[in-house]
């Protein structure tokens, strides 16, 4: 028999209250045997919710947590104050190793200030990184980009290890043998972009030589995030982080576009009838912010940043990635596979500097 | 009586052929009796096509060039061994003062390093800028973004500049006293992102006080570019460079994923039918690279860079751009105002690296 698999979820982080989280926990529960919740948040709130689903019955374990992490919470606020909340016993939970995996939809800043005190770097590791799920062009509906904005810069070693970071993922994400790893750059050339990108490119093509775990493909460009040449785009916190938020604001601007030309006759409102739930695929498709929160790669323990404003459907990915990355041990494997790199100079200085990129 | 506003056009640059960029030639010379066309291109295929546009009889100049800039050419091929080209004897017409302002739907790289060797930077400049209209949900129905990729990197005091030369690129563009101008970052909260952009905040506001032709409003997110925050949109070329093609991505996504989703069922299918002009008019509204090819700014003449695939509709809002530019004498105004700004130490070091955005 397989060995339990057990995730520490903050059951209060949803914009929406706990209700669609536990309607989550109770659809993966019955599809998947073998797992168990730490669940953290107000009794009070949660017991009512639990009791009527009857999949969770003996599958979970309730911590009562009086403390809240709320969106408007000042930044300056001291982390240690919030030893209360559910988002910090979720994380001191994985930290204990009473669970591989935390799963949140709280405040992405807060989160990852949190959990890098809580669950620190991961051995070898020099910078964690926040990862997302890209939508694209591709079979597997998704890129992978990495990192959205857990540190401002990145040194060549940096990124060669977010490279092997995202290749990982994307093999537990996709399926797939030998991930291709690109670096996001302003042309395909080699002779393109910063003297630091190409100094990076030979660190990464390193890395892919020696660990045997995936494909360096070269130099791709924004066009590539939601195109179909590479499975994961490596690039700085800050760079990842203008992107992700270009790509969300031209959704939103697609989706105020769509309505206001659907508005525009008579035809247009009468085909917009027809067409109403296609366009509201569209508008979560192509959306990088909404898809998936993320996930912060590199700590002592993976955490799963759910989408504040998820609703069932979203808590259930979220939280069967997080089965997935425990059950496959991701943060030995990445341990192991890191220790292959003849980079971990880099791991001296320059830990996380808490830049997020917000909720 | 005016003054003739006279343009230099490169007639060969188009990738559907000259006919477009004549036809359209023919629309603006209808409305606009004081224009006059300095056209270069191959003689023997734009003398046909001229023949029939009765607006532009006695209002141009046909200059045969026989050389051609093709999209292929390779980047280390000598510019000076091109001499011969129309690209090449367009911009040297601006250069002699026979023209205020060049149009050419040519390569962008090739256009970029030509103009700055001929054209050189304009007075008090440090560095040339590539500016773009950025869909954007509102009135004027862009922003302007700036620098999309005429150099690497930027120092503070050449944002400041990019501020300042953005700022009168959007009074002409949006008929705007005050525009404002925002910074873009990974928040808009002062105390995001890293010092380097804390820096150039000063200089901007520093530049606006001086000044009096804009207004600073700050930090903006990647959302900011198609939002209603501000007018125009600060970074380097690197990131701005990434931000334009990832928002070209996820528009080309977006015609993917539209065409897809209405071919998902019959009734879907029925309803595109209706939707198909509405659908058509978002796909080219929602692409930063179709709807504007770009405007160098900062050289001794201003280079309006039409989108190589326009029809004459996407010329005609180039050419009337261009002699907006000319009549306004947007080069002797930037001048002008940047002189005012005591960041001319800045001018030294660091001419454009011909890092270029690709065509």
């Amino acid at each position: 028999m397989a060995p339990e698999t057990v995730l520490s979820i903050d059951a209060m982080g949803g914009d929406r209250g706990p209700a669609p989280l536990i309607g989550a926990l109770d659809r993966v529960a019955r599809k998947r045997s073998g797992l168990r919740f730490l669940l953290h948040g107000r009794a009070e709130e949660l017991e009512p919710l639990l009791r009527r689903r009857s999949a969770l019955v003996g599958r979970y374990e309730l911590r009562d947590c009086p403390g809240l992490v709320r969106m408007d919470d000042p930044p300056t606020r001291s982390l240690r104050d919030r030893r209360d909340t559910s988002m910090w016993q979720c994380l001191e939970a994985v930290s204990r190793g009473e669970a591989a995996v935390a799963v949140s939809a709280g405040n992405t800043g807060t989160l990852l200030a949190m959990a890098v005190l809580i669950l620190r770097r991961a051995p070898g590791v020099a910078r964690p990184a926040i990862a997302v799920h890209w939508p694209a062009a591709r079979p597997e509906g998704y890129t992978i980009a990495l990192d959205v904005g857990a540190n401002l810069s990145a040194e060549p070693a940096h990124l060669a290890q977010y490279a092997l970071m995202g290749a990982e993922y994307a093999r537990i994400s996709f399926g797939v043998d030998a991930p291709r790893v690109g670096l996001l750059n302003i042309g395909t050339e080699e002779t393109k972009g910063p003297d630091r990108l190409r100094e990076t490119a030979a660190l990464i093509s390193d890395a892919a030589t020696r660990t045997g775990r995936f494909a360096y493909h070269g130099f791709v460009e924004g066009t590539d995030l939601s195109g179909n040449r590479v499975d994961v785009v490596v690039t700085d916190g800050f760079t990842g982080n203008i992107a992700l938020k270009t790509g969300e604001g031209t959704a939103g601007f697609v989706r105020q576009t769509l309505t206001s030309a659907f508005r525009h006759s008579w035809l247009t409102r009468f085909a917009s009838m027809f067409a109403v739930t296609t366009l509201m695929r569209l508008r979560q498709r192509i959306d990088p912010r909404r898809v998936n929160g993320g996930v912060f790669l590199g700590l002592r323990g993976t955490v799963v940043k759910s989408h504040g404003g998820a609703d069932a459907v979203g808590f259930v990915s979220a939280i069967e990635l997080a089965a997935q990355m425990a059950e496959t041990e991701f943060t030995q494997r990445v341990a192991k596979q890191l220790g292959k790199l003849d980079i971990r100079r880099a791991t001296g200085p320059g830990g996380p500097q808490n830049d997020d990129v917000g909720a």
